[in-house]
Formats: structure tokens, sequence, C-alpha cells
């Protein structure tokens, strides 16, 4: 069996070195390339996906992981061969049932579903995108009919971003949250809005750089195995435990979007860093779920980076870096303003009280297009009315509203609510950590952010991939992901703020 | 025969795609990527060495080779698809002499090598790097053995730097070539040595690789197909005609580094981007070979950017960048700074007067190791009566004599005549540019580029590695590679610089 397992993992070293160059050359492709590369690292990104996944998929691999199966049993259940096993197994079975005509498909269509949606978007015409979307919808309930039985058609999309996790146990945990997300904001709506003015003033880029790395320095983000670049979209990848890149955008005008957006990354970034380097060059070295890695990421940047105590500590660097923009700015107007809730179009900029409410809306007309109650063509429509009863707004047009997101037009549907969950969990796992970190306020107040990585890193970190996210929630929580520690934060942050 | 073709054209795109993102986290390696990322570099670097190897020397492209080598002679000898089948069949060939368990064994054997390099140079202590040369020089040896029967045992090495070109070639050429080198140097020693001192001022960093990015733009370097950036080694890589990444190095208290060495990267990348487009993807979108891509190097950097017509044009530029370091010094004063000739240790500093008589020295080195009639242990002192003979100088330490360069270290044995074959070739070049473009400094004074660019495209760079170096350079000048127009070249430069 030990020979069955190193052959195994010789086999899959192969796979990880080769999905590795794929993110690499993906993170040059954003960051750094010129435009006349896009043609042909198309074609070496897809050469790259075509060979790691025959080499993954190969009769070998499965006839070892069948072999191993039983026998993998043997090993402790926690133990790194166990879970090395049983993950590998897991994604092995999954890809053994598309069809590689699919795939090819698949990325053709999407390619093509982008590119309109870019202009749909630019010039805010969704008739333009409807038919690409409508070929996306066809291929993605196709994809689930692969999975065949499944007890909702949503499922095997769902289970491609959070592993294991089903659409009924979403819906319940949402169906809880709504009513109480709805409700707070009501409470807040009564309420003068803080004022805000002073973040929309020039602050040159810069100084917003390099506050941003003082920062993530201070939390932990290690410089020795990381870096970060600008684009215009921020995302983190991470090669393996010694190299993790985040990127950032700065607008000169307006201070929120690079240090939260930092933080933000920053979360995703120590996260990867933090893994077990054992790991390393096997399936198990990367982030558990999207949930997990959002929880992560959102820690970061609403529990600790939104917090009071962290900007007990900051706010005097960030007046001294920029002393004419704040210096009549006290440090509770700076806090009440960065905290304002103001219900908007969108997403990206949606704030903590409103942002699962987006969440919830595409969630729902997700699962009414797999299932085929809602058409594409009533997609806008759909849209507005769900807007409107939820945030109270109107979309003026598209671009502003079923437009405005990417993700669509990828072909990732079930993506979207890994988003809300991982704010969920991001509270979740804060309250354990609270209780077992007794000076946390205080030492963040101070700067000390090693307690809160040290603990990170013992309880998810350092596992990787190894368990599925619901079992690694369960382990680190107690319990299964639930809104009710979330609500809490929430409650007592703008009770506080707004006086509720 | 044509199903045969596009069967081997599919299997070609896969090695090319694996081999370009080998490129990618190649120059990710060298410029960007943060310390810790090392490790996992050589593992992915390594994954897809050996799959493209894999797929290159496959039965199936054997066969291919076999079958379509004799039917290929229907297409016409400079077509596509003849040049295609034939370079093609010609590296088939040598990599299926090598053995694997060979490759290994090398590149596990040179990888410590290059370490025990660093440590050696920085220590200046040959004694530690010996015992590594010795086993680099034996498997360099054995490396030979394969290609038995040869003529030379040097030829194998050479031919993998430059194809086709024997051991006894390169003798003939540098046996005419070094007296006349000598002589020369010999000549200008009596004459006072041009002002240079201004050269050495405070030059800000910014600055400098803003004018480089000027005169390179200038050039025809495109940057929708390219970048720059700094390393402490520059270098040139093409991941294909859409996307040649250059390097560049400055030192903010001498300006020549960057000037000199920005515009000798742009003409390696310059001529990555004239490649025609449609052999990208193929084996044959590469430069010739090291000596033709030297020549487009050296070609720029000085037949061009050494020449009085350049600087007629772009002094005042550097006048009014550079006001206080050069407002006091003269076109002519400057133009013979630039060119003074001072016999030095290091190759890499070296100016076109003496950079030839370095590369002599260590190609007869290289010579005697592979032939035995020089043992390992007898290289330093060997270097340094050598130095003493050519340029007239004593090391003071082998960090400054034998250890100086990295190539032996890496196992590049075959390498370093492909630098002043370079330097001939770019004269060659230049003789027959000059016939055909009449106004040729006018052109150049007036910073008009566009003629000698376009020039090249036409002859050289546009047929990527179609023709051998040695074909390819008699059909754009005429004859094999020869001295006589460089020296044609150095001695009316220096005749009118040093009044001799």
């Amino acid at each position: 069996m030990e020979q069955k397992l190193d052959r195994l993992k010789a086999l899959l070293t192969e796979v990880v070195d080769l999905r590795t160059a794929q993110a690499v050359l993906g993170w040059d492709q954003e960051t750094l390339m010129p435009p006349g590369g896009a043609l042909g690292r198309g074609y070496q990104l897809g050469t790259l996906a075509k060979i790691a996944h025959a080499k993954f998929t190969s009769d070998e691999v499965g006839q070892l992981l069948e072999d191993l199966g039983p026998l993998g049993k043997q090993f402790p259940p926690d133990s790194d061969e166990a879970c090395l096993i049983k993950i590998t197994l897991r994604e092995y079975l999954k890809l053994k049932r598309v069809p590689s005509e699919y795939v090819e498909e698949n990325t053709r269509v999407t390619s093509n579903a982008y590119s309109v949606w870019e202009k749909a978007k630019a010039s805010s015409d969704f008739s333009m995108f409807r038919p690409e979307l409508e070929k996306v919808v066809a291929l993605r309930r196709q994809y689930a009919s692969f999975f065949q039985p499944y007890v909702h058609v949503y499922d095997p999309l769902l289970d491609d971003f959070e592993p294991g996790l089903k659409t009924a146990e979403v819906k319940d945990i949402f169906n809880v949250l709504r009513p109480q997300q709805v409700a707070l904001l009501h409470a807040i709506a009564g309420k003068p809005v803080p004022e805000s003015k002073f973040l929309t003033a020039s602050y040159p880029e810069s100084t917003q750089i390099e506050f941003g790395k003082e920062v993530i320095t201070r939390f932990g983000f290690d410089w020795q195995r990381g870096r970060e670049d600008l684009t215009v979209h921020p995302f983190t990848t991470g090669f393996n435990t010694g190299d993790v890149r985040i990127t950032t955008r700065v607008d000169s005008q307006r201070l929120e979007m690079a240090i939260f957006g930092t933080m933000h990354e920053a979360g995703h970034g120590m996260y990867e860093q933090g893994i077990d380097p054992t790991l390393n060059r096997t399936p198990l070295a990367s982030g558990a779920s999207m949930a997990i890695h959002e929880s992560q990421s959102r820690l970061w940047e609403n529990l600790v980076g939104r917090s009071r105590p962290f900007w007990v500590y900051f706010y005097p660097r960030l007046q001294q870096l920029f002393p004419s923009q704040l210096e009549n700015i006290s440090l509770d107007t700076f806090y009440r303003g960065i905290n304002r809730v103001e219900p908007s179009l969108i997403r990206v900029n949606a704030d903590e009280a409103t942002y699962n409410l987006h969440i919830m809306l595409r969630l729902e007309l997700e699962i009414a297009l797999m299932e085929g109650s809602l058409a594409v063509k009533d997609l806008p429509s759909a849209w507005n009315s769900r807007v409107k009863e939820y945030l109270g707004l109107t979309p003026p047009d598209d671009a502003n509203g079923v437009l405005q997101d990417v993700h669509w037009s990828q072909g990732y549907f079930g993506y979207f609510s890994t988003y809300a969950l991982g704010n969920l969990v991001s509270a979740q796992i804060w309250e354990a950590l609270s209780a077992d970190i007794p000076d946390l306020e205080k030492d963040i107040s101070q700067g000390e952010f090693r307690p809160i990585l040290t603990w990170l890193r013992e309880k998810i970190h350092r596992h990787g991939a190894k368990f599925e996210p619901q079992d690694l929630i369960r382990k680190v929580t107690g319990t299964g992901i639930t809104p009710e520690p979330y609500m809490r934060y929430l409650t007592a942050k703008y009770s506080e703020i707004y006086h509720l």
C-alpha cells in the first residue's frame, strides 16, 4: 500500500505542478502581460489544462485510488494520507463524470460569453448578452445532469465551489438570515447617515499603497513568501506556501478602496501562506473552499479592519500620512464614516449591512434559472424587482443591475453564495477566537495581531484542503454554518454606531 | 502527407506551449518571484521540462518525422513546411541520443555546481569550485560521446548553441581575428585615453530608465507586444511574437550600463518581435542561433548606439535630462568617452576593441578542457597567463579571473564563442544593410531607425529559426562568418577617435 500511495503522490505532484504553472501564467496575464500576449496565453493555458486533466483522470490514478480507497481507512481519519486519498478520490470522480467534449464546448462558449458580456455591460444592453447567457445556462444545466441522481439541480454547481454543501442547506441558512438583515436595514434607515465626505478627498496613490503595506505587514503577511501588485480587479493566487501573490487597486479620490481591499486580499493571502508546507505539491495545498477562504478575507477586512480597536492603533498613522485630509476628522467620526450604511446598486461597493442581500437575490435567481422556473429573457425584470424589494432601489440601467458581475458570463453559477457564507463563517470564527484570546480588543488596539494569526493558523490555515469545509467549520466553531453570530456582530456594531 | 504534417504540427504546439510556460515561469523567477517561491519553482520547471521532453521525443513524433522526411522534399526548400520538418528532425535526433538518466544527473550536478560557484566567487576561491567543475567537465565530455563519431570532441557542444558550426571553423575565424585585434589594441595603447569621468557622476535611476525607453521606442520596440523590468542580470525572453520581455539594470553612479544594456536587450527583443507570427507555436518561432541573436543585440548597442550619428540625434535629449552632469560636455567629448578603449579583467565590462579577446581565451580553455589537454586544476594559471598575453593584465584574484562567469557552472560549454561571432556577424550585416540604405547615417542622425528595422525584419527576423544560422548569414551577406567587416568597422572607428 505504501508503494501505491507513493506512486499516487508522484503522479499528483505532476498534476499540481501543471496547475501551479497555469496559476502563474494566469497571474501574469492579469497583472503584467502586454496586450499582444493574449492569444498565445490562451493557447498555453489551454494546453496546460488539457495535460493536467488527462494526467489527473488517467486510468492509473483511478486504479490507485480504487486500490487505496478501502486500504486508506487504516490511516487515522485526520491524517494527511487519509485526507489525500479521500479528497483526491472526490475530485477524480467528479472530473470523470464530465466528458471532455463538454469541457471544450464550455470553454469556448464561456470565453465568447465573457467578451460579449464586456461589450453588453459597456453599452448597458442586456439583450446583447441574452443569447450568450442562454447558452451558458443550458450548459450549466447539462453539467448538473452529469451528476444525476441529485436532490436539487443546483447541488452539483454549488459543490464545485463549496464541496459537500447542499442547496437546501443554503436556502435554510438564507431564510433565517434574510428577514434579520432586512429588519436591521430598516432600523438603520430611520437614522441619520454618518459623515463620510472626507473619505473622497484627494489621497495620493503611493501613500495609500504604503499604508496598506504597513497594515498587512503588521497583520503578518510574509513578504519573503509573497508580493503585491496593482490590477483593475484585485485577487489573490497562491502557487504554494512559499509564493502567494495578492493584488490591489487604488483610487486617488477614494480612501476606502485600497485600504479595505488590501486587507481583504491579505486575508486570503495569509490563509495560503499558513498552509502546512508538507502539503505542498498535493491537491491539499489550497484553501478548503470558497466560503472558508472568504471567511479569512472578511475577518481581516471587516472584523479586524473596520473595528474601533484597529483604528485606535492605526488612525494616528493614517492622519500622519494624510495630514491635510484628516487632521480635523476625529477617530470617532472616521470610524463611523467607514461603517456608514448606504443601500447601493453595486455589490462590490456594498457595506456590511447590505452585502448579503446582494448575494441572496443572485442565489434566488440562479436557482430559478437552473430549475427552469425563470427564463433568461425575464432575468432583468426579476433582478430589478428583487433589488427594489431588498434594497429599496431601482437600477437605472442593466450595467448597474443584472450586468454588473462577470460571474455568469464565465459560467460561475454556484459561486455567489460563498461570499455571504464567508461573511457568516467569519463571525462564527470570530466568536470562537474571541473566547480563546481574552485580551483580543486590547491586542488589536495596540497593533498586536499575532494572537489572531497564530490562532487562525492552528485552527484553519495549516490544514489546507484536508477537510471538507462543513467538517472544518464544525471542528473550529462547534456547529455548521449558521447566521446567528454574524447577526449578533452586525447588530452590536450598528447599535452602537446608529444608537439603535 | 498533409494529414501527417497536421498531426506533427498539433503535437508540436503542445511542446511549444509547455516550453513557453517554462519561459514564463523562468522570467517570473528572475524578475519578481519572492524568495520563498524558489523550491516550488524548481519543481514546476522540472515537471514542465520532463513532460515537454517526453512529448517531443515520443515514438509518434519520431514516426511522423521519419514518414515526412523524404516526402517533405516535395515542399520548396525555403517553405515553412520543409524547414519545420528539417529543423524539428534535427532537434529530435539530438534529443534522442541523450539518455534521460544523463539529463537528470546533469541537471542535479549543474544545479549544485551553480550554488557552489556562487559561494566560490563570493570568497574568490577556485579550489572550492574545482571538484564541481571537474564533474561538470566530465559530464560535458560524456555528452559529446553520445554524438560519436565527430570530427572534434567540442563539435557537439558548439552545435547546441550554434547549429551546424564546427570547431575547426571557429578556430579558423579566430586565428585570423586574434592578431588583428591584438595589433589594433597595441596601436591604441600608445595614445592618450579619452576623458570619461563625466560618465560616473550621479545619474538618477528613473531618468536613466526613461531615456532608455525613449531610445528603444524610437528604435521600434513594440510595447504592445513587450515590456521591460529590472533585474541584476539583464536578459530577453520571448514567449511568442506577441509577448517579448526585456530586462535592464541601472547604476545611479554610472550612465553607460543602463543605456547600452537597454539597447542591447531591445536588439534581442525586436528580433523576437519580428518573427513571422505564422511561425508561432512551432519550434521555428525563435532566433536562428545564439550568434545571430547576439548580432542583433550588438548591432543596436554598438553599430547604432555607439555611433556618432546616433548621438547627434540623442545627445541633446540626454543633456536635457541630465543638465548639471552634461552641460559642459561636448558631443565630441561624450562620443569619445563612451568609445574609450581600456583593457579590463571583466568580460561584461569590456569595450568593443577588447571584448573578443575575452572570448577567445575562454574558447581556447574550453577546447583544451574537452580535449583533455588541460586539467581543471590547472585552469586558473592557464587563465591568468592568457589574460596577461592578450590583455596585458594580471587578475588579482579568481573572482576577477576564472570565476567571473556563470556559464561553466551551468554546463554551458560552447556558449562563449557565440558572443564574439555575434560581433563579427553584426558588422557583416551592417555592411550589407549600408549598401541597401544609402542615407543610413543621415537617417540615424535624424532619429529615423525604421529603414534599419524594416531591413532586418525582411532579411533576418521574419524567418525565425527556419534556416541554419550559417545558411542565413550566407543568404544575407553573401559569405559565411568572416572577421573582415568587423575589423574594418573597428579600425575605421578607432582610427578616427584615436587618430591612429
